[in-house]
């Protein structure tokens, strides 16, 4: 894990634009799309049983998030994850509020036990929510003691073959055996609604070029972090905060990846 | 209602991030969130009828904005009011658009006469059509003499037993007896989409905090209001504008609150 | 065809507000929001098969964008177009990735083969499809040759007796008989989701005050090139580009017209 690994996927999304199917909400749609383009890869938003499963064959990742869930979308995210999965393309979840209702917990159960995802993000409430932790959810925000988010993530990455990333001030990403610590990022970003959906966003397209989804979801968390950072340097508050990440995804160089990099290897 | 009353509101958001629960339109969902958010709150945004009810009962308050409304949503606003009157949770409503077509006075006039809401706000139009005034609408743009507005909304709040918000140049609130006069603003703020739908959800943060409806709608007016006008003398359009607003909630101080303050008091 | 008869409707728009409808995707929808009102005009979004007809009656102009369709918004379209027509308001049609699903194609030639619109404006992958011309397409994105699309845009533009716009680097806008071609914009424009949704909704606002469908697609996408041009100068990125752009529609003065004008006539 260095500048170098993260620059060179970097450089294939940006060369290779690649279709990214995004079955998201419906709050973060735009600031998703933006995310991916400003990084250089190609963003679509379709959800109709009619068409999910032929759009995400012709995508190079898909990314289902659960943040504005019902009963209809549900039914097309099933149909993309196995499309998906019956051609090989990367596949990052991201449940968005497990735990706060008995609708979000089993509608994230279900479409897990039917296809496991390649990677499933969360903050530390969300994870443990779904590895069935004690955890007390208020809404879609973390409540959970990040000490505890730990093991539940090795038991999720184990029991799905997947990897996890937990979202948080430092965030964690393993695949059951090893982990990367990824401490970049900045306090004002939890007060930008949808960064974690854009983090999950830009793992799917760094998996699209990416087979080490290990690799490539740290890749995209240092991005997400070290871009936050460059941008809160710019900003006055989460208003402009949220623009400059965009522009930082577009303009990020290597000199930059260097001088804010922090080792994510776990002595 | 001084600055002191309005900042004691404001930090217990910021100390006890209240959970607000929107079902609100598609267009100013991101807005909507980046706006609690900024504020200090913590938005979630939920629509399923699964799940509506569970949601609500998490929450502090609740946000019902009918801008994109369906048959669909219409069931689950019902559901979440339903949920949201068992347990004394306060009920903010914006009739986006009513008096413009059929289905959004009916199913406006619906939900209100099965659940009184704790706050009504809507332009001028808006509320002469629930009040059953004459009135001609111009899509979801306010034509109505503001004249004959302030009528409406007294007999609307005395009708429904809440508080009804009238928003324009001078935005009126009343809870059928009493009533403040909020002129702060700026002339620019109409050209940005979906500012009166954050004001909307800025009263139910204040209404999750303070248990006088009147009182917190006023101190969530004047916030939108002196935020608008701080973010305006930095903006160059409404482009910009947007950014600052969510900016200025993010940074608000007594000093600001003090230097921008225009007595709301009916003297 | 000059910088007089842009301003002219322009300065038609700024004062009489004209109300825009948009059944539009979920993505763009804010962004269509704020260039519509910045620009000057009056947008309003409403889907529900119970309220379509009744608000495009309402409205100077009609604008369906099927980004994120499903089948019931389908049938929204389907009869808002078809009141539309009725009542002889213009219908402005933006084919979103049609070509990348069957779902996609077969739904805009059903809607097309029911109600011929005034615009249709796509890029050269989604206006070949719907011509009928080999084509293969990435998602949302074009890939076609642009040389392709100029035979696909007059053979389509007589099948529908319409004024058909391909967007591009350089934008093509053709009645079947006589072109206009757009060499305004910048190369970051792409960058931005739903930068093309909102030329469509500005197509729309321009028909509203201009019964020369050909005209007002031609003055609509400059307004678009010129101000992404000028925007373009004050960005560091696609972040705070998208901004800039919704300022600059504000702003337009002739005079900056004027100094960015490229001569669209085909000689």
């Amino acid at each position: 894990m260095t500048v170098a690994s993260l620059f060179d996927d970097l450089q294939k999304i940006r060369t290779r634009a690649p279709l990214v199917h995004n079955i998201t909400n419906y709050v973060v749609m735009n600031n998703t799309a933006n995310a991916l383009l400003a990084l250089g890869a190609s963003p679509v938003m379709a959800h109709a049983r009619e068409e999910v499963a032929e759009m995400t064959a012709l995508s190079a990742a898909l990314v289902i998030n659960i943040g504005t869930l019902s009963s209809e979308w549900l039914d097309a995210m099933a149909l993309a994850m196995a499309a998906a999965q019956g051609r090989g393309i990367p596949i990052v979840f991201d449940p968005v509020g497990a735990g706060a209702t008995t609708f979000r917990t089993q509608s994230c159960l279900s479409l897990l036990d039917n296809v496991a995802p390649t990677v499933i993000r969360g903050n530390a409430s969300e994870i443990m929510t779904l590895a069935g932790s004690s955890v007390q959810t208020k809404g879609v925000d973390s409540v959970a003691a990040e000490s505890g988010a730990a093991s539940a993530a090795f038991a999720l990455a184990v029991k799905y073959s997947c990897v996890v990333v937990v979202s948080g001030a430092v965030d964690l990403i393993t695949d059951g055996k090893n982990q990367f610590q990824v401490r970049n990022g900045h306090q004002m970003m939890p007060r930008v609604t949808g960064l974690g959906c854009s983090a999950t966003a830009l793992i799917g397209a760094f998996c699209a070029v990416n087979d080490n989804a290990l690799l490539a979801a740290t890749h995209a968390m240092l991005t997400m972090g070290i871009c936050g950072e460059i941008a809160a340097h710019q900003a006055a508050g989460p208003g402009t905060l949220q623009l400059h990440i965009i522009d930082a995804f577009y303009n990020l160089t290597k000199q930059q990846l260097d001088s804010h990099w922090l080792d994510p290897e776990v002595k």
